[in-house]
């Protein structure tokens, strides 16, 4: 009995590395995979193993050439809420006008009081499945946004929630207090006030249960001012917290810009971003997140300023944007299929914001790529090529998905 | 020990039957559902049941409050063929012409290639998991079209992977000889004569060995004129087959009104149909298939004439038109989303557009409704409500899939 040094080796595997540049998805062919203690040892050519196989790991399989990704990343999800607006979406397409609609309580609001009105439980059990489902199509580390609560407690709660969701399903979780996400109801026509209260409560609590790993945003003519925004920001910075901002989805208020002011990892929609705040982007290395889910479901047709990002070289991430109103999506994979189709992105931009630039958009630099050193987080699809990843729509393609070298499906 | 009478019985389900005029979704809720044989035999009120459950059935179950439609139907696939064309995704969307990837080989005869190389076995392999994912995600019967042979041999190769898929997976599948779909290239510039080799060799031949439960052709000025269609379809009345058509994708060439005069089940696509195709449709009862997959990869922007199928009371369908060029869509459920989202159809619609509709499609009156008698085909999801089916973008909502009564996931 060879005393084995790895945990796990696949063989005979097509290695998308999304690492070595120059090199299409950094793509290595006959290639193995070992992990150890977690972590990943050897991502290279099979030949340059330097011995047998099972003399070099206790768990050794082949990959049968199937194309083997690391884990995808979803750096951009509010799959904490309670309820669903499956009513609205219905009562919309029969007619009703989103006036109608509001008036009649629905809009973000239903979701803020079926996530008050749950359970830390509930909340936990009406979110874990929307988690699975990332998972099941190969998501191992997931964004996740409060922003629902709109109160010191049910904003905690939801981080709360996310943590847990983390711990359940030993996936990665990264969680964002987004109190300034809606006006709450109490609040009508008092935003600075709000404000004041994410300041000197939200805020700091967040920060003081080490719930919030960053700060978030919504900076519209609909929601906050960019001078309610930049003073959310300031105490973030205080209190030690990277922020993002969702920017410019409706309409240019110079959030990008004011994202990039404050050294933001990301900004995310930008459909409306002037080529202003794409060059504060570049400059201070924010990336741009882009969330072809809520631009299909609303049927948008100003797209973000893509060919800018490209050439002022902004790292754009691709995320489901996963939430009840614009964006009820289930599946990163199919967020890439939508960044092609209706973004014009390549499969390699998608797929590269969905791993690299999208660990970047959540500042962990331990996973994103197939590489030595970081976390053995990767997926065997059902496919030879990377491309298929993005082309084909829907269907379970995740063959096998591994955080840490842990099988979870 | 009592004496059982029934195989089956679902007790507290959300029942959508599809059947009850006026009641949207003909939803029954607190509701049982019982089969046997096969059959359904119960579909209703649960305190009309006449007796104790465990004194009626065999098979005692909870659906705890779950939703339960007919299984879906997909009326409108070509799911059997040889390789994909994801690199051709890739290449377009690298800014490769569709010149430049047809002269290099690619489009729709890359597809017929790989199709005729690959052995029946090989075929079924590679088509298997595409009617797998359909399944998954609550598909009970699915049509197939032949089309990427263009020659007899693999005309009837793939129709006879088509008949295998079903006895595979237990699975009704219907299937549909598409002989004129393109020209293959053996015929550049005859196509008159590949309408007579149809017409006399491959026709014929289908008909014989029963593999073809209706016949299609393709109807556009890149494929084959109303005058070549009309030969096909003579031909197939002789033959005592009943027709559908791909009609008026790009251009109005009068194919919905051509389908109609043969009594069409169906005509497809429809996006350049007048109302004069709607009228003639209306007329002879032909059910309008709307493909929202391929309308959503191709980015089309004129979408069929919705409001006049509802005005003269033309059935509409939904179909995942699962092709590996314009809909690589492995799933019925995201049509059904699409057709809300880009074709603006209320969620009953698009639902009716599944199952009722798509069985009267396809020709099959025995399926489509939860209504006794008919097959016991059906889903339980987790999900309350049927507008979710529409509403949720991607992920695992099918809980159990049945067929005739027979648990298939
Ligand atoms: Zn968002
Ligand atoms: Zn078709």
């Amino acid at each position: 009995m060879p005393n084995a040094q790895w945990d796990g080796l696949l063989l005979d595997a097509s290695l998308a590395t999304m690492d070595r540049a120059g090199v299409p998805y950094g793509l290595i062919e006959n290639a193995a995979l070992a992990w150890k203690d977690g972590a990943i040892v050897f991502a290279g050519a099979q030949h340059d193993l330097r011995d047998a196989p099972e003399r070099l790991a206790a768990e050794v399989a082949s990959a049968g050439g199937a194309l083997v990704t690391p884990g995808l990343i979803d750096c951009h999800t509010h799959l904490v809420f309670g309820g669903d607006r499956a009513d609205e979406f219905e009562r919309r397409l029969n007619g009703a006008s989103y006036e109608e609609i509001a008036r009649s309580g629905g809009g973000i609001l239903s979701s803020v009081r079926a996530t008050r009105a749950a359970s830390e439980d509930e909340l936990l059990a009406q979110s874990l499945p929307r988690a699975r489902a990332l998972l099941a199509d190969g998501v191992t580390t997931v964004e996740i946004k409060s922003g629902y609560g709109l109160d010191l407690d049910s904003e905690l709660k939801m981080l709360r929630v996310a943590r847990r969701i983390g711990a359940e399903l030993g996936i990665g979780v990264s969680t964002t207090l987004l109190a300034a996400h809606a006006l709450p109801p109490e609040f009508k026509d008092r935003a600075d006030d709000y404000v004041e209260l994410i300041r000197t409560q939200i805020l700091p609590a967040a920060a003081r249960e080490g719930l919030a790993d960053m700060v978030d945003a919504f900076c519209e003519r609909i929601a906050f001012s960019p001078a309610q925004t930049r003073r959310v920001f300031e105490r973030a910075r205080e209190l030690g917290l990277p922020v993002k901002l969702h920017a410019d989805q409706l309409s240019d208020l110079g959030g990008a810009a004011l994202a990039a002011e404050f050294g933001a990892r990301s900004a995310e929609h930008l459909e409306h971003t002037g080529e202003a705040g794409v060059r504060a982007m570049a400059a201070a290395g924010t990336v741009a997140v882009l969330l072809p889910g809520a631009f299909y479901a609303l049927r948008e047709t100003q797209p973000p300023p893509i060919a800018q990002f490209r050439e002022h070289g902004v790292a754009m991430a691709i995320a489901s944007d996963l939430n009840p109103g614009t964006s009820p999506l289930l599946s990163l994979r199919l967020a890439l299929n939508m960044a092609c189709i209706e973004l014009r992105l390549t499969p390699e931009e998608a797929l590269r914001g969905a791993t690299v630039h999208a660990a970047r958009a959540l500042g962990l630099d331990d996973r994103g790529m197939l590489k030595t050193g970081l976390r053995a987080d990767f997926v065997v699809w059902n496919a030879r090529h990377p491309a298929e990843l993005c082309y084909w729509i829907g269907g379970g393609l995740a063959r096998e998905v591994r955080v840490g070298g842990r099988a979870m499906r």
